[in-house]
Parts: C-alpha cells; structure tokens; sequence
C-alpha cells in the first residue's frame, strides 16, 4: 500500500538543507511528487514543504527517522500523510452562506477533512446541521457572560477533537486566551480587504469610502483583531451603482469562496507561519 | 457637419427630470447616442450622463439655451464637445513609467486630450518630452523652498491653459492651496489599495503586512493625503516569493493601467464627484 | 403603493425616442430611477432599459398605454414589475453543485425568482429538492426513447408554470424544436470558454490544448449547440499542476457564480437578445 | 564572486531526482535559493527548476561535471547563469505598441536580457529603435517574394547573434522551415484566448460572437499557425458598449502585459516545453 506524506520544514537557511531531505526521503523508498522551497534572502529564513509517496511500512516509522535530521538542521516541521483527514469545528453567527458552502464541499467530497461540529452562538443552523448529518452545539451568550460561553466552546472543541477552527463568519470577539490557545489553528473569513476596514461593518465603511473593488480575507485569528497571519484575499469590482446590501449580496460569494480556498490550503499541508506573514505553497 | 456633446448633470432626484434632459436635446434636433443615469436613494441625489449628436448649429446655442432648465431643476452641470481636446500637464518625479505610458497614448492617438506640458521637479525627463515634442519645465526645490516652487508651477500650468493635472509619480506633497485650486482637475495615482498603506512607501507597507494582493488607486488629490475621491483601483496577485522590487516592478505595470483608465474616464467625461466619491459611468 | 416597473425597448434608431419614453414614464406619474440606453451604430439598433417607480394605480394600466407609443416607433417591448416573480425550472443531471447553488440564493432571498420546479434524468436530487421544498420530478430516459422523456419534460413545464428554464449542469441534448420553444427562455452553463471547446468534455479538451486560463460561459441554449447568445463568461487561472480533476474542481465555483449571475440578469429583467448576441444593461 | 545558475531538467520519473540533482548542487558548494519540481502523473514525466548560488570558480566547471549526473538519468537539461544576457530580436509590423513596450522594460533594466536589433517589414519603427539606440532593419517583402524576405531575416538573427525571436505583433506568416529553425526559441503574441478565435482578425472575430471577455495568447510559434505550446494568457471584460475600435485598445495594454510576462519568463529560465505545453515555473 503506498502513502503519500508531506513534510512541511522551516529553518535557518545554509547549503545542503534539500539535498539533506531530499536524500533522507529517497533513503526510505520515498518518490517526491512534488516539492516547494522558499527562502527570504532578508533574513535568511528557509522553507521547504515535500511530497513523496512511499510503502505504509517505510511511513510508520518516518518521523521518529527525521527527528535527528530536523535536529542538526534546527528545523521547526511537521510530518502529514495525506490519508489523516483533519477534523475541522466549523464556527458560525446567523449568516448561513460560508457555514453551508463548507457542508456542501465536505459532502461532495472536495474538502480533504471531517467536519466534526458545527457550533453556534444562534439555534438558526440546526436544521442545515442535521441535513448535512453534522453534530450542531447552540452555545449562547447567556446573561452577557462571555467567560462561561467561551469555556463550553472550549470543551466542545476538545470533545469533538477538533485540529481546525473555522469561524465561518463567527461574530464573537474571542479572547486572547482563546486566541492563543488556537494559534495558527483557527481561520477566520473578514470581509474586507485588510489591512482596509478593520473592525466593525467593513462593507460599510468601504460604501463610505466609495471605493471601487471590495475584498475579503482570510487569515489566521490572533488575539490582535483582524491582524493574524494572511492567508488568502481577493477583491471583486463595485460601482457607484451598489448600496450596501448589493455589497453583501456580492461580498458573500467572495467570503465563501476565500474561506474555502485557505481553509483547502490549511488541510493540505500548503500552509507555513513565519512571524505575521505565511508562506502558501502552490497546490 | 456633426458634432458630439455631452451633459453631465447632477440634482436632486424628482420626477421628470430625464425626460426634461432628453427633451430639451430632441428639441434640439440631437440623437441621443448613449444615456445613463444613476440616483442615490440614501440622499436622493439624481446623476444623469447624456451624449448625442447634433448639427454645429445647435451645438453652438446649446448651453445658454440649457441654462433654465438646468435652474429650474437645480442642476449642477457641464456641457462639452468630444472635438474640444482637454489640456493636460504631467507632473512626474523621478520614475518613468507613469509619464511615457501616458505620452506614448497620447502620441498613438489613444488618449482624447492634449498633453501641453511635462514638469518635472528633476530633469530626468527632459530628453523623453522632447522626443515626444512636448515642451518640458524642470522646476526643482531651491533651498527647500517648497511654496516658490509651487508658486512657478502654478505659473506654469497657467501658462499652458492646463485643464486637468496628472501626478503621474509625482512624489512632492501640494499644498492645500493649491489642491483647492485645483479641485478635482487633478489626479494621482497611488501605489496601494487606499484606504490601507497610506502615505510613504505603501509597497514596504504591503509587504511588511503580508498581503496576498496588491493594488493602485488614481484618485482627485485634495487637502488631505490620499484621502481624496476615488476614481479607479485595481489589484494583482502576490505571494511570499515576491519581495520588495517584485511589488515595485508588477505595480509599475499596474500603476499605468489605472492611471491611464482614471484620465480617459475624465477627459471623456464620465465623471462626476458628490461628496468624497465618484459617480463613474460607463466607457 | 409604490411598484417598480422596468421597461425593455429595442427599435431602430432615431432621434427623439429616449425622450418619448420618458414622458410617457413622467406623465403616469413614475419617476425614473436608473435608465440605460445604447445604440449600435453599425446597424442603427436603439436598445433601452428604464427602471421607474410609480402608483399601482398608475402601473395597471401602463401596457395597454404604451402600446401606441411602442407602434410609432417600431419597438419590441417587455412590461415587467418586481414585484411579479418569474418562475423557474431548474434542470440537472448527476452533479448537483450548480443546482445545490441557485436553490441557496432562492432560499436565501437573493434570487428574486421562484423555483417552481426541480427536474432530473437521474433520482439524485429527490432528497436535494425535498429539503429546500421544491418539487422533483425524475424523468428518465426509458428505452433511449429521447423524445418521449422532452415530452414528459415539456408537460412538465407546462404544468409548473415556468417562464424561464435552467439547465443547471443537465447533460442532455435538447432537440431542435424544444429550444425553438424555449428560445431566449432556456438559459445553459457551458463549462468553457465559448467559442473554444465546444461540445463534449471541454475540461479534457482545455488540458490537452495546455491554456492557462478555463472559462465558463452562460448562454441562451438554441437548436447549434453552444452557439446562442452569450450571456456571461467568466476564466480562472490554472497551470500545468492541475490535472482534470483539479479543472473540475476549480472550474465547479465558476460555472456555479456565472450561472448564478446570468440567471439574476434575466429574471431582473437586465438582458436583451438581437441576432446572436446580448445587451446586458448594468445591474 | 558569486553567481547564480539555473538548472532546468525534464526526464522520465523515478526516486531520487531531486536528491541526486540537490545533492550535486551542494558538493559544488552550491546554496539552492529556489527550487520547484512538477511530476505529471499521466505520463509519469518529472521536470524541475534549480535556482542556487555559488563561486565564480565552482561555476566554470559545474556543465561538464553535470553531464554524468544527466546521462544517468536520461535527463534533457539546460544550465544557465542569470549573469548571462539573451540577446533578443523584436519583430513587429505596423503596430508599435508591443516593441515599444518590450523596449522600455529593457531601457529601465527591467528586462533580463539584451535587444540586439528590431526588425520590421515595415519602415514605421526606425525612429523608435534610433531612440532606444537599438539597430534597426527594414526587410521588406518585395515583389511578393517571402522567401526571400525570410532568407534576409535569418541572416540578421544570425548575424546580430539572437537567441530568441519576439513576434511583438509581427504580421507575416512565416514558413515551417524558419519555425523549425526558431523551434521554442520563437514567442508570437495572438490576440484572442487561443484556441477561440485563430487565425486573422480576431477581434472582428470575437465582436460577432458576442463574447464577453476577450483574450490574448503568448505562445512559442509553430508551423501550424497560432498552435503552438502556449506560456501565458489573459482575459478582460467587454460588453456590448464595446465596438471593434474599443476591443482593439483595450486588447493593446493586455497584448503588451501577456507578451511582457512571456519573454521575462523565457529569459529568466522558467519554461519547459513538452509535447505541446509548456511547464512554467513560479517567478
């Protein structure tokens, strides 16, 4: 049986880091199908993520084979096969678009992961849950208490043993807490082009700007509103002719599809930090 | 013999007016050719482009004949022939691009205007202008003395009958004097997509954010830096392997793109300003 | 009451007729809200879209009142109000995603259409259709007997009252006189870039031919297939690493976004047909 | 001293390429700062980009200690060093816009290679090229004999020492033996989204269809004319608003942009050719 492995690796830059991976791979019978490397020549940072197939016998025992190369190289990796399918929370508010658009690539098959849970701070996704035959937790705000509602989403989470967040047009403010606890392992969709339009209403403030292309993006949430790690954007053009609701109606199309891009690029091992910024490799 | 106005009009919306407009053109023997009209129901405002064709004859009473009708209705309004060829002046500092795209339209016939004049406040560009036989004022700083310089280009551009001022790169701040003189008659263009990376160095911005797109907006320079209403943007794509010059070099192309398109839409009259914002219509 | 009308005028041209319209909107009392004209000078082709609000009272006698205008002008001509909602049928085969697509937006409200009726080839959509609340009706092809399943199909029509017919990925071919029924009523998704790689499988013939971009193009289906009326097309950039597979996939959001906007510019009353081309007024 | 080389490789699959390809790098004490591999499953065909650093000395060698390395794995391949300039010949007819073009982004550095001549059929372009300081020649086509003309053509390629031919909008078809000659080395520029659309005119072509997004192609020039492994395309927005006139000028900044990207991506050794594609690597 032949699995296909991706390892993702970052480092300082010296000679001989892909000839060192490389080898070590083809020493274990892995064939690279496809390999990326990036390096910043401004501070000498080095990024590598490989593809390879190989037996199940040859991937068992992989990782604990390169802990001592990643060590002499002093690399931060992370060691994939394909066939592990992240379980993902998806996170929404009232808007159903990106929640119901994520179900639909999950159920054709697109979404290379298991949607474990979807959650919400509203009871309106219930039904759409339980035609997709996903468990549905309505966790509200009770009394104002954020603290309590984030702690059950805490335990939510863990339960469902969840690897990736997705706040799928999710409106709570999260705490830094929460943020950190998440780092680089919850995307959140802005509908704005950022750094334009933080905050609150972004389709809003664009409409007061009167600017002439809208976007949305997709990146990593931080305890530093819409400030995480970019991950994927994109712009749509508007006119004079579109009032705030012809903003929505065509910004939804753009969320949906950026969320599921990132999302895609995240699950697929494309995906490294590095500071504030990513490194997305081509799929 | 057959000439081509155009009226652009702007009121507050009541009914009857385009029927007012094209009767009032039927009467005088034009054909409407192209019409578009836009009304913002937020605050009621009515904005109407109408072109057409009419006999030299009437095209010469035409606007003291449109007065009552423009008072009656309250319209702010413009009247103007395709075969008057607006004067331009190019301001460029010290890169290239922006200044040849536009001459080089100019020179094959692209561009609906006359390029009267190129200043520059350095003389790199004087052998380019005289090329493409367009008289060239080098106007630098003396001493820091920024007002006298403003003060001889001000004599300048009277001195060339300067309808519309493009800063094509041109990297001196105006003061706000001057933008009043000049009010929408002149624009920018700018190396991001505003509101994000205002100010100094937007591409050093862009890439110190991590941003997935970069962009360029021209737009009618005012007071207040780059804050101005918006005539045209536009993006591209980028990714982590780009770094500085990568962004410098793919928003050269980018830049005179948008600055080229924001001009024709002016000098061809399609559009209007209300409030901060552009109504652009349709080339 | 206020209701919205929007008028389509097609005629050849001549002076006076954007005037003749608008005082006849003016005098019942409608007030104009967005008005587009265009004329095709290489053949003298008038086309005029006028979107104006008025009194019910005023609006239910507005055709029969137009009709002698029209005459003296030579106009084709279409009457609609907003508030009269077309009724759609939309028709799949095995994939659902652009079917799965159109049903969101009319859940969602965005589709200002109903979806009378859900049709199939195949028993697929039953589950699809029931939870959205749409009726299905399973029409196989029983013994290749083609023609009696376009019976069952047009009885089906018929019986469900619909204006306008989706081929929303339906893969069947559709005889001669079914579109001449149909005709400029029967709206296909192609999933190329028309006029290149027409007929079968055009994802194969768009990575065998090695291009750098695939398109989809929303079209009028006529009797020469994949010849009508282009209504929208849309591209996407792709590159040697994406195999078939990876065509679909990305290539399955287009053909859902372009779809989706052809179908909203038709039942918005924003598209008129001459010769085998479109006019397709701004949204 | 240090250069930079660039290793293009294509062979048939199989374990341990890029290990055998790195490892080579780093025993010539080569830093890989760039390195992309693509494998096409279909056919089981590897291709790869190498981009490293290393000594002036380690370079002189670096060929012939990699033939071995080559044989070895039945490798076509090609070694570069970015210090190295190709020495271009621009072939336009009458339109200037592409040439222009090209020229500037060689006079403003931006263009990795030489322009060692213009040629034309036409005289149009002496001015320009003197401008530029380039050698131009007028090959005219007399008395119809084309034969001829390409014979004069060949000797001036030969003779200015060219390495690659840009057809910049160079109107004369060109014989299969002079395609076989340049095979590869040769980058036309057509202005349609190939395969819609070959052949003469296509903008006319495109305007009677009815389509609305036109295209433009760059694509190394075979004997079967406008089929040839295509680099890169691009598309833009029309409407019925546009007539041919328009097409034509909206197509000119696309056919400038698409023909720009091509030849950096030649000259900077990012393509590979197969069969009738191209594999272009990331910029």
């Amino acid at each position: 049986m032949t699995r296909t492995g991706v390892l993702l690796v970052s480092c300082p830059d010296q000679p001989g880091i892909v000839a060192a991976v490389t080898t070590f791979v083809a020493a274990h019978g892995g064939n690279v199908v496809d390999l990326q490397q990036h390096t910043d020549p401004s501070d000498g940072a080095f990024f590598q993520r490989v593809q390879f197939e190989l037996t199940a016998e040859a991937a068992a025992g992989l990782a604990a084979a390169f802990a001592p190369v990643a060590t002499s190289y002093q690399m931060g990796w992370r060691l994939r096969f394909t066939d592990e399918r992240p379980r993902l929370a998806l996170l929404a508010s009232t808007e159903p678009h990106c929640l119901q658009d994520l179900l639909n690539r999950w159920r054709t098959g697109e979404l290379a992961a298991e949607v474990a849970v979807v959650i919400s701070n509203h009871p309106d996704h219930a039904e759409l849950a339980a035609w997709f035959g996903v468990p549905y937790h309505h966790l509200p705000v009770i009394d104002g208490d954020r603290k309590a509602q984030e702690g059950s989403l805490q335990v939510a989470l863990q339960a469902a043993e969840v690897e990736l967040v997705v706040l799928a047009r999710y409106m709570q403010v999260l705490s830094p807490d929460f943020c950190g606890t998440w780092e680089h392992r919850m995307i959140n969709i802005h509908h704005s082009f950022l750094p334009a339009f933080q905050g609150a209403r972004p389709y809003h403030q664009a409409h007061d700007r009167g600017v002439k292309l809208i976007g949305v993006t997709a990146h990593y949430a931080t305890a530093a509103l819409d400030e995480g790690p970019i991950i994927d954007q994109d712009v749509l053009r508007v006119t004079h002719r579109d009032d705030i609701d012809d903003l929505r109606r065509k910004g939804r199309d753009l969320e949906e599809a950026v969320l599921a891009r990132a999302v895609r690029a995240h699950v697929t091992h494309h995906v490294l930090v590095y500071g504030n910024k990513t490194v997305v490799f081509d799929d």
